[in-house]
Protein backbone atom coordinates (compact mmCIF):
# COMPACT_ATOMS: atom_id res chain seq x y z
CA UNK A 1 0.00 0.00 0.00
CA UNK A 2 1.48 3.16 -0.96
CA UNK A 3 2.39 5.13 2.46
CA UNK A 4 0.32 8.39 1.52
CA UNK A 5 -2.72 6.30 1.91
CA UNK A 6 -2.29 4.98 4.82
CA UNK A 7 -5.42 4.83 7.41
CA UNK A 8 -5.57 7.43 10.18
CA UNK A 9 -6.26 4.53 12.96
CA UNK A 10 -3.64 2.64 11.85
CA UNK A 11 -1.08 5.69 11.75
CA UNK A 12 -2.52 6.34 15.16
CA UNK A 13 -1.16 2.98 16.53
CA UNK A 14 2.09 2.70 15.03
CA UNK A 15 3.95 4.68 17.71
CA UNK A 16 2.99 2.49 20.16
CA UNK A 17 4.45 -0.27 18.37
CA UNK A 18 7.35 1.54 17.70
CA UNK A 19 7.27 2.21 21.45
CA UNK A 20 7.24 -1.38 22.42
CA UNK A 21 10.10 -2.27 19.57
CA UNK A 22 12.25 0.57 21.08
CA UNK A 23 11.57 -0.85 24.36
CA UNK A 24 12.58 -4.72 23.52
CA UNK A 25 15.80 -3.14 21.33
CA UNK A 26 16.81 -1.58 25.18
CA UNK A 27 16.62 -4.79 26.17
CA UNK A 28 19.33 -6.14 23.74
CA UNK A 29 16.42 -8.24 22.01
CA UNK A 30 16.64 -8.52 18.48
CA UNK A 31 14.14 -10.33 16.97
CA UNK A 32 10.15 -10.26 18.35
CA UNK A 33 6.30 -11.75 17.12
CA UNK A 34 3.11 -10.40 16.82
CA UNK A 35 1.84 -12.13 19.44
CA UNK A 36 4.63 -11.02 22.17
CA UNK A 37 4.26 -7.32 20.75
CA UNK A 38 0.36 -7.74 21.32
CA UNK A 39 0.32 -8.79 24.79
CA UNK A 40 2.92 -6.26 25.10
CA UNK A 41 0.15 -3.33 24.75
CA UNK A 42 -2.90 -4.82 24.56
CA UNK A 43 -3.36 -5.23 20.55
CA UNK A 44 -4.56 -8.48 19.09
CA UNK A 45 -1.62 -10.10 16.88
CA UNK A 46 -3.85 -10.45 13.56
CA UNK A 47 -4.34 -6.90 14.07
CA UNK A 48 -0.65 -6.00 14.47
CA UNK A 49 0.53 -8.26 11.39
CA UNK A 50 -2.36 -6.81 8.84
CA UNK A 51 -1.33 -3.41 10.09
CA UNK A 52 2.66 -4.33 9.83
CA UNK A 53 2.15 -5.86 6.39
CA UNK A 54 0.72 -2.78 5.13
CA UNK A 55 4.11 -1.73 4.77
CA UNK A 56 5.90 -4.58 3.27
CA UNK A 57 7.61 -8.01 4.44
CA UNK A 58 8.83 -7.93 7.53
CA UNK A 59 8.54 -11.16 9.09
CA UNK A 60 9.09 -14.06 7.97
CA UNK A 61 6.83 -17.15 9.51
CA UNK A 62 8.56 -18.97 12.29
CA UNK A 63 11.28 -16.18 12.63
CA UNK A 64 9.34 -13.16 13.83
CA UNK A 65 10.40 -9.47 12.98
CA UNK A 66 13.37 -8.39 12.67
CA UNK A 67 13.85 -5.22 15.63
CA UNK A 68 16.23 -3.19 14.12
CA UNK A 69 14.78 -3.26 10.73
CA UNK A 70 10.59 -2.52 12.20
CA UNK A 71 12.05 0.36 13.74
CA UNK A 72 14.00 2.27 11.59
CA UNK A 73 11.17 1.02 8.91
CA UNK A 74 8.21 2.85 11.37
CA UNK A 75 10.46 5.90 12.47
CA UNK A 76 10.81 6.45 8.62
CA UNK A 77 7.02 6.43 7.91
CA UNK A 78 6.55 8.69 10.97
CA UNK A 79 9.21 10.93 9.95
CA UNK A 80 10.56 10.39 13.51
CA UNK A 81 13.86 9.88 12.03
CA UNK A 82 15.31 12.65 12.70
CA UNK A 83 14.66 15.34 15.21
CA UNK A 84 11.86 17.78 15.37
CA UNK A 85 12.20 20.96 17.41
CA UNK A 86 9.21 21.45 19.72
CA UNK A 87 8.03 24.93 21.66
CA UNK A 88 5.67 24.73 24.79
CA UNK A 89 3.20 27.44 25.40
CA UNK A 90 2.50 28.08 29.29
CA UNK A 91 4.92 27.58 32.09
CA UNK A 92 2.56 26.74 34.55
CA UNK A 93 2.64 23.14 36.55
CA UNK A 94 2.00 20.87 33.45
CA UNK A 95 4.29 23.69 30.63
CA UNK A 96 7.00 23.34 33.94
CA UNK A 97 7.16 19.66 34.07
CA UNK A 98 7.43 18.97 30.12
CA UNK A 99 10.54 21.19 29.90
CA UNK A 100 12.03 19.17 32.64
CA UNK A 101 10.61 15.89 31.12
CA UNK A 102 13.46 13.06 30.23
CA UNK A 103 10.96 11.03 28.28
CA UNK A 104 10.81 13.32 24.71
CA UNK A 105 15.09 11.74 23.90
CA UNK A 106 15.47 9.03 21.06
CA UNK A 107 11.55 9.52 20.29
CA UNK A 108 12.48 12.21 17.42
CA UNK A 109 11.81 15.09 19.22
CA UNK A 110 13.56 18.11 21.37
CA UNK A 111 12.17 20.83 23.34
CA UNK A 112 13.77 24.37 21.82
CA UNK A 113 11.70 27.31 23.52
CA UNK A 114 9.26 28.15 25.92
CA UNK A 115 7.00 30.87 26.37
CA UNK A 116 4.73 32.34 29.14
CA UNK A 117 2.79 35.90 29.30
CA UNK A 118 3.57 36.23 33.19
CA UNK A 119 6.30 38.94 33.21
CA UNK A 120 7.14 37.05 36.42
CA UNK A 121 7.99 33.81 34.35
CA UNK A 122 9.79 35.85 31.31
CA UNK A 123 13.52 35.45 31.81
CA UNK A 124 13.53 32.38 33.86
CA UNK A 125 15.41 29.49 33.03
CA UNK A 126 14.29 26.07 33.14
CA UNK A 127 16.15 22.90 31.81
CA UNK A 128 18.63 25.46 30.11
CA UNK A 129 16.38 27.24 27.98
CA UNK A 130 15.18 30.84 28.60
CA UNK A 131 11.18 31.58 28.74
CA UNK A 132 10.07 34.11 26.43
CA UNK A 133 7.46 36.33 26.58
CA UNK A 134 4.58 35.71 24.23
CA UNK A 135 4.29 38.48 22.52
CA UNK A 136 7.44 38.18 20.41
CA UNK A 137 5.94 34.00 20.26
CA UNK A 138 4.90 34.79 16.46
CA UNK A 139 8.13 35.82 14.98
CA UNK A 140 10.50 33.28 17.04
CA UNK A 141 8.55 30.73 15.47
CA UNK A 142 8.47 32.02 12.01
CA UNK A 143 11.86 32.54 12.24
CA UNK A 144 12.89 29.35 13.42
CA UNK A 145 10.44 27.56 11.19
CA UNK A 146 8.93 25.47 14.09
CA UNK A 147 6.37 23.33 13.38
CA UNK A 148 4.74 21.95 16.18
CA UNK A 149 3.94 23.17 19.77
CA UNK A 150 2.63 22.13 23.03
CA UNK A 151 -0.35 24.24 24.86
CA UNK A 152 -0.48 24.22 28.19
CA UNK A 153 -1.93 27.21 28.72
CA UNK A 154 -5.25 27.90 30.79
CA UNK A 155 -8.73 26.60 29.52
CA UNK A 156 -9.31 30.13 28.89
CA UNK A 157 -6.44 31.60 26.69
CA UNK A 158 -6.10 28.50 24.76
CA UNK A 159 -8.20 29.10 22.04
CA UNK A 160 -6.06 32.32 21.47
CA UNK A 161 -2.96 30.67 22.04
CA UNK A 162 -3.87 28.43 19.50
CA UNK A 163 -4.86 31.13 16.46
CA UNK A 164 -1.39 32.64 17.18
CA UNK A 165 0.50 29.38 16.73
CA UNK A 166 -1.59 28.61 13.50
CA UNK A 167 -0.94 32.06 12.31
CA UNK A 168 2.86 31.76 12.50
CA UNK A 169 2.86 28.08 10.60
CA UNK A 170 2.90 25.61 13.54
CA UNK A 171 0.85 22.55 11.98
CA UNK A 172 0.93 19.94 14.85
CA UNK A 173 0.05 21.18 18.29
CA UNK A 174 -0.28 19.07 21.71
CA UNK A 175 -2.93 20.01 23.64
CA UNK A 176 -2.92 19.56 27.97
CA UNK A 177 -5.95 22.41 27.87
CA UNK A 178 -9.39 20.55 28.77
CA UNK A 179 -10.75 22.21 25.83
CA UNK A 180 -11.50 21.32 22.02
CA UNK A 181 -9.26 23.69 20.16
CA UNK A 182 -10.63 24.58 16.45
CA UNK A 183 -8.07 24.73 14.23
CA UNK A 184 -7.67 24.89 10.38
CA UNK A 185 -7.73 21.37 8.31
CA UNK A 186 -3.69 21.38 7.43
CA UNK A 187 -3.26 21.88 11.36
CA UNK A 188 -3.71 18.45 13.51
CA UNK A 189 -4.45 18.53 17.12
CA UNK A 190 -3.97 15.82 19.70
CA UNK A 191 -5.33 16.20 23.14
CA UNK A 192 -3.86 15.13 26.52
CA UNK A 193 -6.98 14.32 28.23
CA UNK A 194 -6.10 12.13 31.40
CA UNK A 195 -10.06 11.27 31.81
CA UNK A 196 -10.05 9.55 28.33
CA UNK A 197 -7.37 7.76 29.80
CA UNK A 198 -9.25 6.52 33.11
CA UNK A 199 -12.02 5.75 31.46
CA UNK A 200 -10.23 3.15 29.44
CA UNK A 201 -9.68 1.34 33.10
CA UNK A 202 -13.30 1.72 34.61
CA UNK A 203 -14.45 -0.66 32.20
CA UNK A 204 -12.46 -3.51 33.53
CA UNK A 205 -13.03 -2.44 37.05
CA UNK B 1 -22.72 -9.04 21.74
CA UNK B 2 -22.53 -9.55 25.25
CA UNK B 3 -20.40 -6.73 26.92
CA UNK B 4 -18.32 -8.71 29.01
CA UNK B 5 -16.56 -9.99 25.22
CA UNK B 6 -15.93 -6.10 24.40
CA UNK B 7 -12.84 -6.48 22.30
CA UNK B 8 -9.82 -4.09 24.10
CA UNK B 9 -9.49 -1.95 21.26
CA UNK B 10 -13.14 -1.24 20.75
CA UNK B 11 -13.21 -0.43 24.44
CA UNK B 12 -10.40 1.67 23.84
CA UNK B 13 -12.57 3.81 21.30
CA UNK B 14 -15.83 4.17 23.92
CA UNK B 15 -13.87 7.01 25.84
CA UNK B 16 -13.34 9.42 22.63
CA UNK B 17 -16.62 8.79 21.39
CA UNK B 18 -18.31 9.86 24.50
CA UNK B 19 -15.97 12.94 24.77
CA UNK B 20 -17.67 13.51 21.34
CA UNK B 21 -20.72 13.12 22.28
CA UNK B 22 -20.55 14.96 25.11
CA UNK B 23 -18.86 17.98 23.59
CA UNK B 24 -22.11 18.29 21.40
CA UNK B 25 -24.42 17.36 23.86
CA UNK B 26 -23.02 20.52 25.86
CA UNK B 27 -23.73 23.18 22.49
CA UNK B 28 -27.20 21.88 22.88
CA UNK B 29 -27.47 18.97 20.16
CA UNK B 30 -29.66 16.30 20.18
CA UNK B 31 -28.81 13.47 17.35
CA UNK B 32 -25.40 12.73 15.84
CA UNK B 33 -24.40 10.72 12.92
CA UNK B 34 -21.50 8.45 12.07
CA UNK B 35 -20.64 10.53 9.46
CA UNK B 36 -20.31 14.10 12.09
CA UNK B 37 -19.04 12.01 15.07
CA UNK B 38 -16.36 10.58 12.36
CA UNK B 39 -15.57 14.18 11.21
CA UNK B 40 -14.79 15.02 15.20
CA UNK B 41 -12.26 12.38 16.10
CA UNK B 42 -10.65 11.13 12.73
CA UNK B 43 -12.48 7.35 12.57
CA UNK B 44 -14.21 6.34 10.12
CA UNK B 45 -17.84 6.41 10.21
CA UNK B 46 -18.27 2.68 9.08
CA UNK B 47 -15.67 1.90 12.37
CA UNK B 48 -17.49 3.81 14.44
CA UNK B 49 -21.17 1.77 13.24
CA UNK B 50 -19.80 -1.42 13.73
CA UNK B 51 -18.41 -0.15 17.47
CA UNK B 52 -21.70 1.13 18.66
CA UNK B 53 -23.75 -1.67 16.79
CA UNK B 54 -22.10 -4.10 19.12
CA UNK B 55 -23.99 -2.64 22.11
CA UNK B 56 -27.72 -3.10 20.57
CA UNK B 57 -30.06 -0.79 18.29
CA UNK B 58 -28.66 2.98 18.87
CA UNK B 59 -30.08 4.75 15.46
CA UNK B 60 -32.35 4.91 12.84
CA UNK B 61 -31.32 5.20 9.16
CA UNK B 62 -31.89 8.75 8.64
CA UNK B 63 -32.14 9.99 11.83
CA UNK B 64 -29.07 9.58 13.49
CA UNK B 65 -28.00 8.82 17.39
CA UNK B 66 -29.56 9.88 20.02
CA UNK B 67 -26.81 11.90 22.07
CA UNK B 68 -28.15 11.51 25.55
CA UNK B 69 -29.03 8.26 24.84
CA UNK B 70 -26.00 7.00 23.90
CA UNK B 71 -24.13 8.77 26.01
CA UNK B 72 -26.15 7.50 28.98
CA UNK B 73 -25.12 3.62 27.64
CA UNK B 74 -21.23 4.65 27.14
CA UNK B 75 -21.16 5.77 30.32
CA UNK B 76 -23.03 2.74 32.10
CA UNK B 77 -20.58 0.28 29.73
CA UNK B 78 -17.54 2.29 30.48
CA UNK B 79 -19.00 2.10 34.39
CA UNK B 80 -18.51 5.92 34.55
CA UNK B 81 -22.24 6.76 34.99
CA UNK B 82 -20.79 7.01 38.80
CA UNK B 83 -17.92 9.05 40.60
CA UNK B 84 -14.81 7.01 40.85
CA UNK B 85 -12.12 8.27 43.60
CA UNK B 86 -8.66 9.12 42.31
CA UNK B 87 -5.52 9.85 44.19
CA UNK B 88 -2.45 11.54 43.16
CA UNK B 89 1.08 10.37 44.28
CA UNK B 90 3.81 12.65 43.78
CA UNK B 91 3.19 16.15 43.91
CA UNK B 92 5.91 17.52 41.24
CA UNK B 93 5.24 19.67 38.65
CA UNK B 94 2.68 17.69 36.96
CA UNK B 95 0.93 15.98 40.05
CA UNK B 96 0.65 19.61 40.90
CA UNK B 97 -1.27 20.34 38.04
CA UNK B 98 -3.31 17.61 37.97
CA UNK B 99 -4.33 18.29 41.50
CA UNK B 100 -5.71 21.57 40.04
CA UNK B 101 -6.78 20.09 36.26
CA UNK B 102 -10.33 20.80 36.13
CA UNK B 103 -11.08 19.04 33.56
CA UNK B 104 -12.46 15.71 35.56
CA UNK B 105 -15.78 17.33 36.33
CA UNK B 106 -18.98 15.30 34.71
CA UNK B 107 -16.06 12.55 33.57
CA UNK B 108 -16.73 9.73 36.25
CA UNK B 109 -13.95 10.97 38.35
CA UNK B 110 -12.94 12.75 40.91
CA UNK B 111 -9.44 13.45 43.27
CA UNK B 112 -9.82 12.58 46.83
CA UNK B 113 -6.27 11.98 47.95
CA UNK B 114 -2.80 13.85 47.66
CA UNK B 115 0.30 12.02 48.01
CA UNK B 116 4.29 12.76 48.11
CA UNK B 117 7.49 12.08 50.44
CA UNK B 118 8.88 15.25 50.41
CA UNK B 119 8.28 16.64 53.96
CA UNK B 120 8.37 20.30 52.92
CA UNK B 121 5.36 19.29 50.66
CA UNK B 122 3.51 17.14 53.20
CA UNK B 123 0.99 19.22 55.01
CA UNK B 124 0.07 21.35 52.39
CA UNK B 125 -2.80 21.92 51.07
CA UNK B 126 -3.51 22.00 47.07
CA UNK B 127 -7.09 22.46 45.64
CA UNK B 128 -8.75 21.84 49.16
CA UNK B 129 -6.37 18.74 49.43
CA UNK B 130 -3.92 18.14 52.30
CA UNK B 131 -0.98 16.23 50.56
CA UNK B 132 -0.34 13.28 53.08
CA UNK B 133 2.60 11.33 53.19
CA UNK B 134 3.62 8.44 51.46
CA UNK B 135 4.65 6.14 54.36
CA UNK B 136 0.82 5.97 55.68
CA UNK B 137 -0.65 5.53 51.57
CA UNK B 138 -1.51 2.11 51.81
CA UNK B 139 -3.53 2.06 54.82
CA UNK B 140 -5.33 4.86 53.47
CA UNK B 141 -6.21 3.10 50.42
CA UNK B 142 -7.54 0.37 51.84
CA UNK B 143 -9.38 2.11 54.19
CA UNK B 144 -11.29 4.23 51.56
CA UNK B 145 -10.99 1.07 48.96
CA UNK B 146 -9.51 2.95 46.31
CA UNK B 147 -9.21 1.26 42.98
CA UNK B 148 -7.65 3.95 40.86
CA UNK B 149 -4.25 6.26 41.31
CA UNK B 150 -2.42 8.52 39.33
CA UNK B 151 1.72 7.99 39.43
CA UNK B 152 3.07 11.41 38.34
CA UNK B 153 6.38 10.32 40.78
CA UNK B 154 10.20 10.76 39.11
CA UNK B 155 11.02 7.84 36.27
CA UNK B 156 13.62 6.34 39.16
CA UNK B 157 10.84 5.43 42.14
CA UNK B 158 7.52 5.00 40.02
CA UNK B 159 8.15 1.12 40.07
CA UNK B 160 8.27 1.36 43.74
CA UNK B 161 5.20 3.52 44.19
CA UNK B 162 3.34 1.15 41.52
CA UNK B 163 4.17 -2.14 43.59
CA UNK B 164 3.71 -0.53 46.66
CA UNK B 165 -0.26 0.96 45.14
CA UNK B 166 -0.77 -2.61 44.07
CA UNK B 167 -0.51 -4.20 47.16
CA UNK B 168 -2.77 -1.92 48.65
CA UNK B 169 -4.95 -2.71 46.03
CA UNK B 170 -5.41 0.10 43.14
CA UNK B 171 -6.52 -2.03 40.34
CA UNK B 172 -5.78 0.90 37.72
CA UNK B 173 -2.85 3.19 37.02
CA UNK B 174 -2.40 6.31 35.21
CA UNK B 175 1.06 6.77 35.01
CA UNK B 176 2.88 9.85 34.00
CA UNK B 177 6.52 8.69 34.57
CA UNK B 178 8.54 8.03 30.90
CA UNK B 179 9.21 4.29 32.08
CA UNK B 180 7.18 0.94 31.58
CA UNK B 181 5.65 -0.59 34.91
CA UNK B 182 5.46 -3.83 35.68
CA UNK B 183 1.91 -4.84 37.27
CA UNK B 184 0.00 -8.41 37.92
CA UNK B 185 -2.46 -9.16 35.25
CA UNK B 186 -5.81 -8.08 36.97
CA UNK B 187 -4.31 -4.73 37.33
CA UNK B 188 -4.66 -1.89 34.21
CA UNK B 189 -2.61 0.71 33.39
CA UNK B 190 -2.32 3.95 31.16
CA UNK B 191 0.91 5.84 29.96
CA UNK B 192 0.47 9.53 29.12
CA UNK B 193 3.40 9.92 26.92
CA UNK B 194 3.77 13.11 25.21
CA UNK B 195 5.95 11.39 22.51
CA UNK B 196 3.87 9.03 21.25
CA UNK B 197 0.60 11.37 20.92
CA UNK B 198 3.60 13.87 18.84
CA UNK B 199 4.67 10.76 17.02
CA UNK B 200 1.30 10.68 15.89
CA UNK B 201 1.16 14.24 14.16
CA UNK B 202 4.59 13.76 12.89
CA UNK B 203 3.68 11.49 9.57
CA UNK B 204 1.59 14.48 8.58
CA UNK B 205 3.87 17.14 8.23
Amino acid sequence: MNADKIPDIIIGRLPIYLRALQRLAEKGTQTTSSQELGEMIGISAAQIRKDISQFGEFGKQGTGYSIPFLIERLQTILKVNRVWDVIIVGMGDIGHGLARYNGFGNRGFQVTMLFDNDPDKVGQTINDLEVFSISGMTEKIKHNKVKIAIVSVPAAVAQTVTDQLVKAGVKAILNYAPIHLNVPKDVQVQHIDPATHLQRMTYYL
